[in-house]
C-alpha cells in the first residue's frame, strides 16, 4: 500500500532514520528527458533548513538515480531514485522512547504493528515526502512535454488569509506566500508560535493551468477523488477543497453554476472539474495543513505500556508544516495527473487506432 | 475504474435510463449472514420520491441478489445486487438534448467519451449511487459483526448550521437533521430555493462508533485518504473534513493536539485518525455537497456544436442533494472500513499464525 | 479477486444454480459498435447441449445487455451483460450432496470458505465460462478495429494428436478439430470414453494473427505471463505452452532461436513473443485440458464429516472439456489481448503527444 | 507493471548494467525476524560463476537492507533491498550495439519503447531476477514460520531425465540435480553444447511441502493461475505444468482423480490444487526453459535499421539458464504463496472475527 497510481505509479521506501529513502516510478513512456538537475532543485524546494520558518534541521536531500535511464532519457523501464539519509545515527531519544508523542502516528503505528520505532518517526515522518517529491519531480518533467503547468502556493497562515493569489512571486519567498502584501503578517505568526514554543497550521492552494478536457476516470478514479486521495495522504492534511469547495454547500445552485459561452466557462467555481472530469479551466485545490504536533510545551500522554505521563518534546521541528507541506502536495498534483494523463489516451476508440493505425 | 477498494471491493454499472444498474461485491468473507430486507432498508433511505424535499421522480429500487449467497448467506463468492430501472423509457429530452447544461458532467463526458447520452446524465447520474448503497448495506452488515457502527446525519443545509448532533432523531427527520432545532429553519431554506426554481447545498456528517484501532494502510492507503477518495467520488461533493478539518488549519499545535490518559484521548480533534490509522475513538467526516446544478432558471450554455444559447432547465429534481446524499456518503464510509478492516488482518506475524495454526 | 486485467478489465459472477451470471466490462473505449448479435454467436460456440460430444445439458445462454451502450456503441462506460439461468431450480442433489466429488473443487470450496454449496460446484462449475465468453466477445470487437484475429481449435483429443493446423475448418466440426483427418478417430474415443462411463482430456491451440508489435508489460504482467495466468485460470487447465513450450526445453538453443530476416522473423519457435513482449508473428499457445473429472464410475471420497465413502455420479456432463474449453481459451486470448493493447498505448512519449497534441 | 501480488507484493528495478537493482517487498506482517545472512545464502544459489556449468561471469551480489527493519524485525513498512552492480561499466558492446540478438527481447525493447539499450539486455536481463530472489527470501522468511517449506529442483537437462526426485541432495549437486544418477551425463550434456558454442535447454521442479488447504482466489486469481503467471514471467520459460500438467490431458478422468480417503488424497495427480485452491498436498509445479538464446555460432538478424547482417556473439553466458533459474521460480512460488497466505486470511468469517474479538 505504499504504492500510488495505476499507469503512472509510483512505491516509495524509507523511514526518517534509515539508511536511505527513495522510490521507483513505474510506467514512465520512455524518451523523456529526465534532467537530473530538475530533480534536484525540486527536492532543495522541500529540504529542510532552508530558513528561520522552516526546521533548522540539516539534510542535503542529494538524489541519485539508479534505474531507467539511459543517455539521459528514460527507457519505459522503471526510474529509481535513491537519498541517503545523513543523520542516520539515532539522537538520543531517551526521554521518548516509550512515550506516545500526540498528534502523532506513534499511537497509532504501535497498535497496528505492535512495535515502536521511536526514532523520529520512522516511516511517518514527514522525511517520507521527500521521495514523493523526487517521484513528483519525474510527473512534472511528463506534463510539460503537454503544455501542463503545475504550481502551489500558500494562502494561508494561522488563519492570515491572501487576498489575492500570485503564483509568480511564490519562489522568492521564504515561506512560499501566495499575497506578498500578507507575507511579513503571516511570518510573525510563524515566528511568534516559535518563540512560545507552539506551532501554526497553514493552507496551501495548488493550480493547474493548461490541463487537456478529459482527465479523470469515473466513478471511483475521479480526478477530484484522486486528488484528495492524494492530498490526504500527506502529513497533517485535515481537509481538502476543489475550487470552491465549502463555498459551494453555501451557495445557491444557480450561483455556483458555471455558464459556458463558447470561448469557454465565464467563471471557475467548479474548480476545473465537472463531473469528476477536468474541463479544461484551471484546476484549484485548497489543501489544509494542521499545526505540526510538535510542541515543545508540557503534554499529557502515556507511554507503551499505558502508564500516564506528563513530558515535553525536545529537538527540533518545522514551526509550520504547511510552507513545505505545499511542495509535496504540488509533487502529489503532478502524480495524479501524470497517471490521468495515461490513463485517459484509451477513452476513445478513434484515439487507440490513432496509436496502432499501419504506417504510425 | 469503476471499481473500489482491495480486499473488499465491489464494481458497479449502469446509467440512469438503461434496463438496470448494479453492483458486484467481491471479497465479502463466508458465513455473513445477508439479510435482503436490510438491504432494501438501506436503499429506501436514499430513494427518491420519499417527500417534499427530494425529487418528485418515483423509483422503487427494488434490489434482488443474483449471486453469492447460499441459504441465507455469503459464499465467499462474489455478490451480485441488481435493481431494474422502472423509468427506463426516456421522456422528452428535446430541449436538452445537444445542450450541455452548467455544472453538470455533460460538457465533460461528451469531450472525454465523444458521445452524448443526453439521457438524464447516463452514467454520471446520481442514480447511480444506489449501486453504492447496495453494496454498502453489506459492509454495514460485516462492521455489525464486529461491533462497528456507522451512522449519518445532515448538520448544515444552506449554510444553516446544527448546533449539536443527534443521530438518534435523525431517521425521524425528513431531512435527515443532526440538530432538531433547526430542522425547521434548514426545510424553509428548501422549500423557498425550490420555489425560487433554485437550490441548495448542504453538509453531511459520518461517525463511525467503536472502530478498532489500527485500521488504514499507510502510506498512499490511509484512513483517511481513502474515506476522501470515497466521499469526493460521491457526485456534487467538493470538500471533506477530517475531525476539525478546516478548523484544525487555525488552531495552535498543542490546543489541536489530543492529549492521551490511561483511559483514551482527552479530547477529538483528530477525527479519530493518526498518521492515516484509526486510533479507536469516534471517526467523524464532514461531506460538503454543492446545490444541484438542475435549477429551473435561464442559464447561458453551448451545445455540442459550440453554439451559444441560453435555456431553462425542465424536469423534477431534488432541490438539495445533501439529504439523499449523506446516505449515500454513509455507505462509501462502510465500504472503506470494510476494505480497511480485511486488509488489517496481516499487519502483524502474530496475527497471520493466529489463522494458521494447527488446528484452528 | 473475480476481476481480470488492468485498463481492459472485467469482473464476473454468479453460480451455476444461481439466478443469472454475468459479468461487467470496465475500460471499453467509447465508440465500439457493440453488435448483440456476434456476442450472441460467441456464446453459442461454448453453449452446452450441440451435439454429442457435449453434455446434452441444454441452456440458451441467451446474453442481455444492460449498459454501457447507447444507440449501439460503448459509451465508455461499464458494460454489463447478464445471462439468466434457466436450469434454476435444483435436481435432486442428494446423493452427492455431501460428497467431495475427486478431481472437482468440492474440497478445497469447503474447506476454504467453511460451507458446501452442493448445486452442481456452485462457482467453480464451468459455467461460469459463459461470461468469460461474453466478456471476451467485446474483447474481440476492439481487437477486430485494429485488426487482429484470435482463432483456436482442438489439436489433441485423448493423446490422439492433429497433424496439422487448419483453422478454417473448425467451424464445421462437431469436435472444434483442427485437423479433419483426425477428426473421426478424435471422436471415437469420446465416444468410447462415454460409453464406458469415463471422460477424455484434450488439447487447444489458441492463434493470434496480425498482433502489432508491442504488446506486453514487462516484467510480471509480460504477454505470456498474462496469457498463461489466463488460460491457468480456466477449469480444468493444468498446463501452459507457448510456442514450441516445452520442446524448447529439449532444443539446443542455435536451433530454436529465430533467425531475423529483413522481412520478418524465419521461424517461429518463439510462439510470437521474446522477452514477454509481442514480436508481430502469430502468437500461438497450446492449453491443456484433463479429462473432466465427473466420471460415473465408482469412487472412494469423504464426505464433509470426512466419514469414508464409496460413491457413483450421476447426471450429465461434458465427455470432454477440452472442445467448449478451447472457445473459452480464445476468449481469454482476447481479453488478454485487449487489456495489453490499451496498456501499451503510452509505451513511447511519442504516442502520449500524437494524443494529447493541440487539434487532436 | 515492475510489480508483483496483491497484499505481499514486490517491485524491482534496476537494468544488468546500471547502478543497482533491487526491490522493495510491501506488505511483509510487522514481527517477522530478518535474518540478512539467510536472504543472501538465497542469493548466493542463484549468482553466476559458481562453476563451470554458469556463467564465468562474477557478481557477489551482496545485499543491503534500506528499510522497513528495526532491530531486526520488520516493522510492517516496505523493506527495500539493493544490490549494487559491480560490472557497472559497459564492456565492449560494438558488436551488437545496434544488431538484434535472435532469440533475446532486444527486437521487442527496440519496438516498444523506441530506444536501445545495447549493455547486456537492460531490463530483460537475467540479472533482474537476482532483485526476484531476494524479494522471495523475505516470502521464504515469513512462510517458514507457518510451516511451509518450498525447494527446487533441476529434474531434467537437454532431454536427459531425471528418474527420481532427491531434494536433500540438490545443494550438494553443481547443476542443482535432483537425481543424482543422471547428474554427470546432464553434466556432459552442458559442456558438450558449451564447448560446440551452442546451449542447452533444462527443466525445474518446484515443489512445496506442507501448504495450508485454502491458499487460491478463484476466479482469475487462482492459485495455478498466479502461479503459471509467476513463473512464465521468469526469463527464457516457455511452458508450465502443475501436477501431472501435460500427462492429465492424456489420461481418462477416472485415473487422474485423486481419489480420497479420510487421512487424505490416494494420490496426487492434480500437483496440490482443486479448483484453483491448494488441497493440503504437494504442490508440485514443472518449469520449462529454453535453451538459453546467447550461443556463439553466426546467426542471421537485422539491425535496428532493418539492414541484413551475419554475426557472431562473444562473451560470458550460462550454458543452460535452467539451473540458476531453477532458484527463481522457487523464489516466485514463495512470493505467490506468501501473498495468498495473506489473501485467505479473510476468507471466512469466523477468521476476521478471530482477530478482532475484544481481547485479542
Amino acid at each position: 500500500m505504499n504504492t500510488f497510481g495505476y499507469k503512472f505509479r509510483f512505491s516509495t521506501f524509507g523511514e526518517s532514520h534509515g539508511k536511505a529513502i527513495g522510490c521507483i516510478i513505474d510506467g514512465v513512456p520512455s524518451g523523456l528527458k529526465i534532467d537530473e538537475t530538475f530533480i534536484q532543485e525540486e527536492l532543495n524546494r522541500r529540504k529542510p533548513g532552508l530558513n528561520r520558518y522552516a526546521t533548522p534541521r540539516k539534510e542535503d536531500d542529494k538524489v541519485e538515480v539508479l534505474s531507467g535511464v539511459f543517455e539521459g532519457y528514460s527507457t519505459g523501464t522503471p526510474i529509481s531514485l535513491i537519498i541517503f539519509n545523513q543523520n542516520q545515527k539515532s539522537k538520543d531519544y531517551s526521554n521518548i522512547k516509550d512515550i506516545f508523542r500526540p498528534g502523532h502516528a506513534d499511537f497509532t503505528y504501535f497498535h497496528k504493528y505492535g512495535l515502536r520505532d521511536y526514532r523520529g518517526g520512522g516511516r511517518s515522518s514527514a522525511r517520507e515526502t521527500a521521495a514523493r517529491v523526487a517521484a513528483g519531480s519525474i510527473a512534472k518533467l511528463l506534463l510539460k512535454e503537454v503544455g501542463i503547468i503545475v504550481q502551489s502556493g500558500i494562502c494561508e497562515i494561522d488563519g492570515i488569509k491572501a487576498q489575492k493569489y500570485d503564483f509568480s512571486k511564490v519562489s522568492s519567498s521564504e515561506i512560499y506566500a501566495l499575497d506578498l502584501n500578507k507575507e511579513e503578517e503571516q511570518k510573525q505568526a510563524i515566528i511568534k508560535a516559535k518563540k512560545s514554543h507552539n506551532s501554526v497550521g497553514g493552507v496551501a492552494l495548488i493550480n493547474v493551468k493548461n490541463p487537456p478536457i478529459g482527465l479523470g476516470e469515473p466513478l471511483y478514479h475521479k480526478l477530484d477523488a484522486q486528488i484528495a486521495n492524494a492530498m490526504m495522504s500527506i502529513n497533517a492534511v485535515k481537509a481538502v477543497e476543489i475550487g470552491e469547495g465549502i463555498n459551494a454547500s453555501k451557495t445557491k445552485g444557480y450561483d455556483n453554476n458555471d455558464e459556458i459561452r463558447s470561448k469557454g466557462f465565464k467563471t471557475n467555481h467548479s474548480g476545473g472539474i465537472l463531473g469528476g472530469i477536468s474541463n479544461g479551466d484551471d484546476i484549484n485545490v485548497k489543501v489544509y495543513f494542521k499545526a505540526t504536533p510538535s510542541v515543545f510545551l508540557a503534554q499529557d500522554s502515556v507511554d507503551i505500556n499505558n502508564e500516564e505521563v506528563n513530558f515535553k518534546l525536545k529537538g527540533r521541528h518545522d514551526p509550520c508544516v504547511a510552507i513545505r507541506g505545499s511542495v509535496v502536495a504540488e509533487s502529489m498534483m503532478c502524480l495524479v495527473l501524470a497517471d490521468m494523463l495515461l490513463l485517459n489516451m484509451s477513452s476513445k476508440l478513434e484515439n487507440v487506432k490513432k496509436i496502432y493505425q499501419k504506417g504510425s
